[in-house]
């Protein structure tokens, strides 16, 4: 006799509560392959339920395979694949080895994998948020000032006039109407583009991605800052390319250096970040952009610009981006709400040459066919309403308070022969210490124990620089959060070294 | 004086129509450098609108780099980068060459990159549909039975109980309670995983990607159907690998041939997709699966199972998944939402052995950080909810119901020597024409011209094959639809050649 209880209460229809609970029996081996179930009518009438609710039942656990059933006769339990159906399985726990594995996983991966999880095991972080730690570290648009109602509201605007259209496949470029949208915003920050020259992506790393597979081969070299956005490296690593290193200077990478690095031999590409560099938080002058990108065409080298903070310029003037100079050609230009505004909604973009165009969106489509449209019409639908604007003068005013709190906070608090930058916008300073300081791994874990989390410089660097170096967010803190977290680095700073 | 006009009943804000006007002024040439703005007073007054509007506006104009203004005095125009401020930018029109082009993008591409290209070029559908012209092409669930409603409540449940955790950076490995819903619906499919073995990918085509990049090498061979799903096939290209191909047999791959391969050299992988073969429509015996399982166990060599409609299957006993019979953990399983509900979610899956998912995870992490958890959020609560059921159990009958009806006006229509599949579930036909019959290409054109579109068969194939043949879906077409669809078809394959 078949053991069921239907949960009444439950809001999981009754035909697949007699489905689960068959499915657990026959797994645990309670029923056997053979073994009949009761007819139709009778479970129906010990249940207390229609003769429809259980015949739906039946009809799922045969389509699963749990089940056959001659016509005019008994159901009874199907013969299924035994070694998996009693597996124990659990969220947690690994399954036990029921067998010895047949494919060497670890022998076969590509060389790219391998580097990329070891990548990841090495950039591993702690994520546990204790209470009363000060987060320095962490580098993404505050939650606590996005514009859900706004997105919530653009989201439903998009599905309401649009929404079959947004459920089907998309055009592997990216939505129509969010291409011409970032048309129109990078014109406003002086990049003429149209919108056959926009390739939207699943954020920018998506977009980088997407440049290296275009652009680079393994073994081939890229122009890199140093030290720059940590997951650029490992995006670099991934794809096997060399990096070739060209030092920060306090007004950007050091052109002198980049101009021989060319002449010796041609890399796939140049990278760069000229606004509020992560994780310097460096902008770089006009006249450097001018010659960074004149060396770059001089040697035809694509020079990738990532703009992913353009908006986020809090104090003085605002330097245009290098591609609205970029009248031969030269630049790629990638771009993102991840950083300004909602990194969850995973909608970036590369502004590119046409003849390079054709190549990023052919390998988008086989590698991925399209993006998420519905994501791309509320990004489209929230810059067209105006609410994106709105939402960038309310957080300016915000991160600008908080960049010059961070700024007054260190200089009250920070002992002599600690360095750090003053950046016109974004989110990260950049501090460089003393050589008669401890380690970085040291120092990162003094500051955690003193309460506040900051992230060890060494981690943007291709190679280990020769000073420790920390990189400081604003991006998630308040301004008394701020004060007390700087008076913390202090007290970390300045223990005995055993402290 | 500034031309300036209001438009009052507009939604966008004044500000941003000065600032608009402003920078089209510029843009233009009537404005120019050092020029200067009237005090933001008069403008102010000239306007109606109050002296802040006029303030926000020169505002934004002076982040956006377009005017320069000396505390206490006029703004000024300032001198833009002059290239490209002049630059024509249409939606449309290739924009007037200003300057030689300094990087050569047609020398510079990955080998890759021209594939995938050269490919896109070959694959070019036009996608003009015709008044009356009856779709046996669409290979994508029918738009006209998608849940929208319920989908728009799994989205709003999915914001409003999750809001802020959605709109952050999500976890590399995709949304955790979509992994359990997976891992919960698999189960029901006999596959054993736990959620830790889940990998939610931008769809089962970003799976696919994820699989080679980890698993295959330039060069490396991977052993396919011949014929297969054409997508796979260019996204194998792209990754610069080998097909080596296993004629499909009525009932699946020839293992005989497969047996020989294997033991000749191993290949990076094998891919097959046992289910509603795209484009055979064939779907597989237990005793098939076992066998293919047991080879590729023998030889050491993954096997990726592409079950894109596991859920689709209207006729006939179900058969288990071959992940289903994974003890020795072999076997990759692909699955995704898009063929059988929405295709612009972008939500697919892998379900993979614990020492491959760690790989998979770490690529995915550099290559994108990580898939729209709003998305992914929106199909755990559509799962979760019972709507997916409710909805395969309504399309089920649909789509049986159309296949009859394809099955039956086939018989009716189609001229002696014309043979096809009869499969158990999915959207495709397979139909093989007798040698006497006219090349693929103008059978196709004569199709069109008789009104019923219909895919070419040699896409499928790596290599031509000797007879023609022709890839019929019932997707997205009613049973009206089918019945004149296929005399439509009768009436083309039975034209005199040149007619």
């Amino acid at each position: 006799m078949l053991l069921l209880n239907l949960d009444k209460a439950s809001r999981v229809p009754f035909y697949r509560q007699i489905c689960e609970r068959v499915v657990q029996l026959v797994d645990e081996g309670a029923l056997a392959p053979g073994d009949r179930l009761p007819p139709t009518r009778s479970l129906a009438a010990t249940l207390g339920v229609h003769r429809s609710t259980v015949l739906s039942a039946y009809a799922e656990l045969w389509a699963l395979g749990y089940l056959e059933s001659r016509s005019g006769s008994y159901s009874t339990v199907r013969r299924r694949a035994p070694p998996l159906a009693a597996r124990e399985v659990s969220g947690d726990a690994a399954p036990a080895a029921t067998a010895p594995a047949a494919v060497r996983w670890e022998a076969i991966v590509t060389p790219a994998a391998r580097r990329a999880r070891d990548d990841a095991v090495r950039l591993k972080e702690e994520r546990g948020a204790r209470d009363g730690l000060i987060d320095f570290a962490r580098l993404a648009a505050d939650p606590d000032l996005a514009p859900h109602e706004e997105l919530r509201r653009s989201l439903k605007a998009a599905l309401v006039r649009r929404g079959g259209e947004l459920l089907d496949y998309g055009d592997p470029r990216g939505y129509l109407p969010l291409r011409e949208a970032l048309a129109r915003r990078m014109r406003a920050h002086g990049i003429a583009v149209s919108a056959d020259e926009v390739v939207i992506t699943n954020g920018a790393q998506q977009g980088l991605d997407l440049v290296a597979r275009v652009l680079a081969r393994p073994g081939d070299g890229v122009v890199l800052e140093s030290p720059t956005y940590s997951l650029a490296l490992s995006l670099f690593r991934l794809h096997g390319l060399t990096a070739r290193t060209i030092p920060m200077r306090p007004d950007g990478m050091d052109l002198d250096v980049l101009a021989k690095v060319l002449a010796r031999r041609r890399p796939a590409l140049v990278y760069t970040v000229p606004n509020f560099h992560n994780p310097t938080g460096i902008t770089t002058s006009q006249a450097h952009r001018e010659r960074l990108l004149a060396l770059c065409e001089t040697h035809r080298v694509p020079l990738v610009e990532d703009g992913f903070e353009e908006e986020m310029k809090y104090f003085g003037k605002a330097v245009l981006p290098i591609k609205s100079m970029d009248a031969r050609g030269s630049v790629l230009y990638l771009g993102t709400f991840s950083k300004v505004v909602f990194p969850g909604l995973r909608v970036g973009w590369i502004a590119a040459p046409r003849a390079c165009v054709e190549h990023l969106v052919a390998v988008q489509r086989f590698s991925s066919l399209a993006g998420n449209t519905l994501a791309q019409a509320a990004a489209a639908q929230f810059c067209s309403s105006g609410a994106y604007e709105a939402y960038l003068r309310r957080v300016h005013r915000v991160y600008r308070k908080r960049m010059q709190t961070m700024l007054q906070s260190l200089r009250d608090a920070l002992p002599a022969g600690v360095e750090w930058t003053r950046p016109a916008g974004g989110y990260t300073l950049w501090l460089r210490l003393p050589a008669s300081k401890p380690d970085e791994r040291t120092l990162v874990e003094r500051c955690l124990r003193a309460g506040v989390k900051v992230v060890p410089g060494s981690q943007f660097f291709p190679r280990p620089p020769d000073l420790p170096h920390l990189r400081l967010s604003i991006a998630c803190v308040t301004e008394g959060e701020i004060v007390e977290g700087c008076a913390r680095l202090a007290r970390a700073l300045a223990a005995k070294s055993g402290a």
